[in-house]
């Protein structure tokens, strides 16, 4: 297979609205509309054509981008209209020539990326209060469907053209990957049988049919399509608890320089060591006080450094994943004051109900559920210098491993590392499962979170930490530089593959949400399929799909 | 890489004691003791020696039926102590040689078999009151630990020599996929970051280390393991309602005749039709009325229908997944009268207390879980003559489809067919997601459940089933012939690697378990890694491992 689309330029997450190609987004008061109209012309790679409103990463980075700017820009806005520019078709999905000339790396990493997306959709209507709906004004296949999916109302055209349909299986054979199986039985709660059916049906489902399955909400005529649309958008606008009067704060270009293998954010630096297969990430702590309020923050902007922070590792992760895909070790640091830390914890624990504060703390969240997701191995190590306090602590309480240092090195007059709790560690940044980090590392003994919470505040040394079971290792000054020296060596030296199953496999005890069970099942599932010779070999469905030539498929089931 | 295992003489899984080469069983009293002692020469298939009680599908067979048999034959076991008959290893997990030479395939059904094994051992200690538990005498590898961790004491010898551990990531570049990393994190609730050391750590953890973490719950010095088992497997058996005094019922061997492409049990027949690609099953129902009572049962044996049925089609799924690899879909019927398949369910339901009517309860529980998590489309039919009540209606709720003839077929005299609902369909029978079919089928209605129950005993016609949402289509005669056909046609032709994606993903909706965790995200991701080059390419550690060559991996991470 042609494996092209990697060794191309690197992929930049970076946009904004006046770069966008494939979106157009219109305001009206509390309703913001998300008009998809893809150019075909300008796909992010060569080689394919984005007809039908088909999308690759490109386009997707765009709905991110718009997705973000939606919640810190525009307070004033209660409820998204995700729908169609184009006048004969809502969208095809994921493009397929894309994904057929595609490496398994990249399909595996652009499902990943739009699947966040999605997720990210629904947190905002649950968490941002600003809801998102889709009007369904044409065909609405696979990818298309699985995006309406992520909405939390669906309204669709009653005619003889428009359908929602899920027709990988049929015609493609592979998934509804990015969310549209698990969201169907799980979220919708369609009965499986009907599930079955409608998953094997390339035409789909419409009308009266779509509704009475509930694969849609509501069919109306064509005709009152935008006004049903707008009326129930402007309903959900109504019960949102953004304000309407509030100003946003505008996310501007996003710092970065790239100089050679060292990456550079405001509070972010990323080291890529080739030879050790590894990436050196630090977070610098803050250097001044936080502000004392809610206006402050606003008045800060892109510059209140726990928004700085979240935008600089969100983009790093998606550059790592993206553009260095032989990098198998995150490696985290910190450097700076705990107690700086904790001070911007309590502003954004203590005006938590403001809703840029708001808008902040869900982005630290999202950020850290996109490291949990990520496939790579995580280290934390906690050194003299470090800041592993309250919300950077999560960085730690992420990763597979953490070593800590008893006490201080030989010349070095730094004094012994500490760890610091604080309230963010108890319930600001859930993770995919739904469980706080503690908690979920904790499954076995739920009393000790409670009993951890009488220690916020306290700065633990090495001895502490482990005791409390917050570090992995805490190895003394003679064992620490060999004994993280050879356990660095030694994951890089894994097969990579396996490392994946199992960090997959390990991360998330506890309870099952739809989001574990995308990343988890779903995409489990859907990565096997694509390594299959029915979905990807020369004979596979996705390699001919388009030519007339009829799949030559190995019948033996698996 | 060779594909020869899947080209020999069909896999028979029917087996008993006197013909064991790798398992001695042994009685005394209350407590049972299973022994794994395999013989390095009795390899199910040729090409490795099964060297430091590793093991095969041969070796799981026998496990598997050891287990099936202290359950019927032994009311006065209350625990089971499972442990190694060898001297110097307890058990060096599946036989690597065995998995290296391997089809994908073959692979991936023995992981399902034997997960299923240790699934039914953990029901046994909840369900059956027969509890296992493991002494663990010497180094305990991989599958050797998970076996260990299925049961629900794990002591261990505390001595230089004896660890668990699982080293599939550093030594074979694939999960511990047969429940491992799933136990770990979720049934013992280890640490997610010691579970991350342990899974990477060849050699393992032993002694008070072990202990500490959760990865054995005692360890007590050699001389005095044997003593510290047999006491705590008494007093486990001590806890146990089965009955000391009752007599057991002897699993004669089964009646099983393979003619061609037809295979006849008792009760139960298949006809493999290779040209449309499906296997047709039909399950009669009782021609004769139930016995009156448990000591009725008893006289019975394995002649009560309900166990002669779960017998029947636990081996044909058996024998259907492993040497009928092609034929994708599974289509049922039934033949006989409902009231009969009702009055056995009474039986089945009035006397569920007694140890045996409880036993087969439970075999037919797991044999609809088999059903559940088959590599297999299932669709069932429901025509005139038909039987689907009660215990037979789950099939027909376990199928992905089901079609029910509305009203009657030309040249047929035989009344419209009927369905009907029991007790048994409100609780005998949880899916491995720990919820009944029906709960399942209606997640989004979970009143329907409610008001089904209102509906017991009645004879459904096909608009009244098609109504209460318990059959999927009700063609009438003239639409019958052509809509079954094409479906069946279509499901054929469909990407069978898809399929299985598809139906694992939608089956299971609503809350997870350990067993779903276990069948649709480890399982999942294993299958995944077993298609990776770097597992099973040539340079792959599976391949490599005990050559002495270094595996060459490819270092992107996906």
């Amino acid at each position: 297979m042609a494996d092209t689309t990697n060794d191309a330029v690197p992929v930049d997450f970076r946009t904004e609205p006046a770069r966008y190609r494939h979106w157009k987004l219109s305001l009206d008061g509390p309703v913001a509309t998300l008009a998809m109209d893809v150019r075909e012309d300008a796909g992010l790679r060569p080689g394919y054509e984005l007809k039908l409103n088909s999308y690759d990463l490109g386009v997707d980075i765009e709905l991110y981008d718009a997705v973000q700017r939606l919640r810190f820009e525009h307070p004033e806005v209660g409820a998204v209209i995700v729908t169609s520019g184009k006048e004969r078709v809502f969208c095809a999905g994921a493009n397929i020539r894309m994904l057929g000339q595609s490496s398994h790396g990249w399909k595996v990493n652009f499902c990943k990326f739009t699947n966040e997306t999605r997720n990210a959709i629904e947190e905002a209507s649950a968490e941002s209060r600003q809801t998102y709906l889709c009007m369904v004004n044409g065909p609405c296949a696979g990818g298309g469907y699985e995006l309406a999916l992520a909405t939390e109302w669906i309204v669709m055209a009653d005619d003889a053209n428009t359908a929602v349909s899920l027709p990988e299986v049929p015609l493609l054979a592979v998934l509804p990957g990015t969310g549209g199986l698990t969201r169907l039985v799980d979220k919708r709660r369609v009965r499986r049988d009907r599930a079955d059916f409608f998953c094997t049906t390339e035409e789909g489902v419409k009308g009266k049919r779509a509704v009475e399955w509930g694969l849609v909400d509501e069919v109306v005529p064509r005709s009152r399509l935008l006004e049903a649309a707008q009326q129930r958008a402007r309903a959900l606008a109504a019960k949102s608890d953004r304000p309407r009067q509030a100003k946003g704060i505008v996310l501007g270009p996003l710092e970065r320089t790239i100089d050679g293998d060292r990456i550079a954010y405001p509070h972010v630096t990323c080291v890529v060591d080739r030879r050790r297969g590894l990436a050196e990430i630090t977070v610098a702590g803050p250097t001044t006080p936080p502000p004392a309020d809610a206006a402050g923050v606003a008045a800060a902007g892109t510059a209140f450094w726990p928004l700085a922070v979240a935008r600089a590792l969100d983009d790093l992760i998606l550059h790592l994943r993206t553009n260095e895909e032989t990098i198998g070790l995150w490696v985290l640091r910190t450097t700076g004051e705990s107690e700086r830390v904790a001070a911007y914890d309590r502003v954004l624990l203590d005006h938590g109900a403001d809703w840029l504060v708001r808008e902040v703390r869900l982005y630290l969240k999202r950020t850290l559920k996109r490291l949990d997701v990520s496939s790579r191995s995580v280290f934390a190590l906690i050194e003299p210098g470090s800041c592993f306090a309250g919300t950077l602590l999560e960085l730690a309480l992420a990763a597979d491993r953490s070593y800590m240092l008893a006490g201080t090195l030989p010349d070095d007059d730094r004094p012994a590392p500490t760890v610091r709790l604080t309230g963010a560690n108890f319930g600001a940044y859930p993770m995919i499962n739904g469980l706080t980090r503690l908690a979920s590392r904790f499954l076995g003994e739920p009393g000790r979170v409670d009993d951890l919470k009488g220690r916020i505040g306290q700065d633990l040394d090495a001895a502490a930490a482990a005791e409390a079971g917050l570090v992995t290792f805490a190895p003394d000054d003679i064992d620490w530089e060999d004994e993280v020296r050879l356990a660095l060596e030694e994951r890089a030296a894994f097969s990579p593959d396996a490392l994946t199953g199992m960090e997959a496999s390990l991360r998330f005890g506890g309870p099952e949400t739809l989001e574990t069970k995308i990343f988890g099942r779903l995409s489990a599932w859907q990565n096997w399929i694509f390594q299959r010779p029915n979905a990807v070999g020369p004979k596979g469905a996705l390699q001919l799909y388009g030519s007339g030539e009829r799949s030559d498929f190995d019948r033996r089931r698996v």
